[in-house]
């Protein structure tokens, strides 16, 4: 939606998200939130996990509140996150069919989006393809309404950034002391992008983004970081290595890796790479997951394995995000 | 699924609505429904407005009883608006997906209405592309269940009618010396329909469906408006500009208007149009709209324009009409 | 996923399903669970019939947890009842639009489990094409997480096998003087599969399953049913007539039965045929039905119909199953 400079557009993105007093409105990408605000964002999300089996942690803080969860492009777990999220906070939950909905019969964005703040949903949680989108949204909604980004294109995650160093920081502690590895397609992935924002925000010791040369980031988009080919070089010592999902469709068009089994090889977080990094790091992958192509399966399923912490991470950094906007919002 | 005379149909549909006591029952159309039973609706609709920002107005009225939402056509803002407006009163909504519906599987409706019926959803929300559909469905069900007509071919929408007389009545309240210009297809409009139902009863001072001649509606079937087809003499003067959502596929097709540019000249509401209306004319729609082709956008979004209000006002009528509804089911 | 006997495979899951107190933890299959649990499974769900027109049954006795649908194959009867049956117990329900899911983009069932599973989704509603896998995932959930088949293949459907077997009892009392006519798909129904199950282990007096020869079951999975392949032999003196539900196209593919017409007048339950039932017997379906098909229209329409009636006791058995395994959860 814009041809500006990438960087430029998160800084004005970043602005946007803080009202007056300081406190958290929408939440667009995790680029320019400060080392406080990420910190209490995590302690709030700790006060929303329970054991597996124990009832989940609930409140009545938006009750009364709507959500609204407009999911541009197809979701299963981020949805349905946001929907037990808001529901565990006593929110009436829309989830609207985007493949059924007005945006088929030619309206704009903008306005299905002034047709639902009429409507009283007052968060609206958006996924869409195209960059820019939920900002874009933001700057149009009225002084009330929040919007919560919940993918955008290559651009930004920032729920699951948080999610990410909320897994880490459980596993691992000061972020200091931490040679972080993510591993896969950085180029396309709005996972390591809200990853970078948050863990440069914390003061990580040592971020790799290991990719084939083809599938690696700007480097003026990640500032800090370090942007790596090797897949051994840059696992050597880490304490964290994250997977990322490849699209399959893009593995015959790298160089030198003509098909699934050259990327494994290459890139593929498995038992054998992991050797090389230090025995008692942990493994990560946003999911859903290709078992074999960029992860191996049994790893997934091992002890290193913090896949499905995550998962139960998400679902109460998004009630926190969701519990503060609503704040913000009643402060009014 | 009927072929009698469309007003004989009309007439035997309001007779079904309302119950012994004549209260309302089920909600098919507005034809019939008289004065003073449309202004309690208003009324009760004016008390579930809250400020934006401030929460909506919430009852428990219809606490244990089961709002199933029944759309053989796709629709995303009506259908949000019974869920949220089921919601907000305490009723579980159920959402069918019908494109992944027993209808596929070849049953008939009337199975797929007994079977919502045998499970307790007592208030049945219907839009269907067929005359008749809604009614033919009120014949059949048990004596305690409500079936709501959410949009019927180009038929009816009641629920469209009641919001958009309710959002003329807040700017401009006694219908008695109102001028009103409707504009656009108005043949094959349910939204037009509904609301010159609605108008006819509360009494509206001049009522013009402005119209190319081949677009015009069978004059009995709208007795007491006046069918025009010159745009600038039906606005001339008009207190109320309501333009209607076209089906582009439908422009290509009409005399003299080979594109949207002519249609958009010819028929579109535009600031240029609307110089010739009073200078405290409203502008309305029931969206979704195409900008630039039935309305011009900067028009839409303009101060004259009461177009989030009218979606605003839905929420509130399908309140009002719910809370009825469940009512008259309670006095039984 | 499993070439093994299906008896065996039968055994193996009726011992997954109690846990070890004897408390019923998974529902995957009727056989192998004794008379006495479904006795006072029918006993309960006889506590949540209420009359139409009243409101539903309801508790709160599922606050706090989630039930996830997840339906990989389309349905609207079943799903809608588990939806409503949660909602009545005070659940949150998550319903998973699978075809806009992760299934698609390559992920594991196990892995979309697990994801489930990691957001507290403690009951999970499962519907699959394939044999097996509500099996196989209760065997892989934590034992904290209880799964219920909504109809896995041809092989099972016990939530309906209760609710005909309730249904049953509701008219004609004691199982041990019945005799149980089912007419139809014997052979790929996963209806009749379940109702066998119940109504021998309930000690049915004689339970006849009529079909075409080539859709006759093995006799070796319906032990202690008689297999008939003659309408009026089957059906003579029945006090219970079944009709199932049959893919049109098989029809061609049947000897002897080259159309529709063919197949109505040798295996359609009807006003003639039923004159070979006793004078008080009654006629039941699973729908969705085929009018004229396996079915009189008339007769499903008529007195001896409890068709309705079986799609409310589905709310009511559902409704004890999900209070018995969250009992059983909250035991733990």
């Amino acid at each position: 939606m814009n041809a500006a400079d990438p960087n430029e557009i998160l800084d004005d993105e970043a602005a946007l998200q803080l009202d007056a007093n300081g406190n958290l409105r929408h939440l667009l990408t995790l680029k320019g939130l400060d080392r406080a605000l990420l910190t209490d964002i995590l302690d709030d999300a700790e006060g929303y996990l329970t054991a597996p089996g124990d009832l989940p942690a609930r409140s009545q803080s938006l009750a009364g509140r709507t959500v609204g969860n407009l999911f541009f492009e197809p979701s299963t777990r981020t949805r349905a996150s946001f929907d037990l999220a808001g529901k565990r906070l006593g929110a009436d939950v829309l989830n609207l069919d985007v493949n059924t909905s007005s945006r088929k019969k030619g309206e704009s964005i903008l306005d299905t989006i002034y047709t639902l703040q009429a409507m009283h949903v007052d968060i609206m949680v958006v996924r869409d393809a195209s960059d820019g989108v939920p900002a874009y949204i933001a700057r149009h909604v009225q002084p009330h309404v929040s919007i919560l980004n919940a993918g955008e294109s290559d651009v930004s995650h920032p729920t699951q950034g948080l999610l990410d160093v909320l897994t880490i920081r459980q596993h691992k502690g000061a972020f200091e002391n931490l040679t972080i590895a993510i591993v896969g397609d950085i180029r396309h992935s709005r996972v390591a992008m809200s990853a970078t924002h948050a863990l440069t925000t914390l003061g990580v010791g040592d971020l790799r983004l290991i990719s084939p040369p083809v599938l690696a980031p700007d480097a003026d988009k990640v500032p800090g970081a370090h942007i790596v080919d090797n897949l051994a070089e840059g696992i050597a010592d880490a304490d964290v290595v994250m997977a990322l999902r490849i699209q399959r469709e893009r593995i015959g068009n790298l160089d030198g890796i003509p098909g699934i089994d050259e990327y494994f090889a290459n890139y593929g977080v498995s038992h054998d790479s992991m050797k090389l990094a230090r025995p008692d790091a942990i493994v990560m992958h946003p999911g859903p997951m290709n078992r074999g192509i960029e992860i191996e399966g049994s790893l997934a399923d091992g002890s290193q394995s913090v896949i499905t912490q995550q998962v139960t991470n998400g679902v109460a950094v998004r009630m926190a995000v969701l519990d503060r906007v609503g704040k913000t919002m009643a402060a009014r």
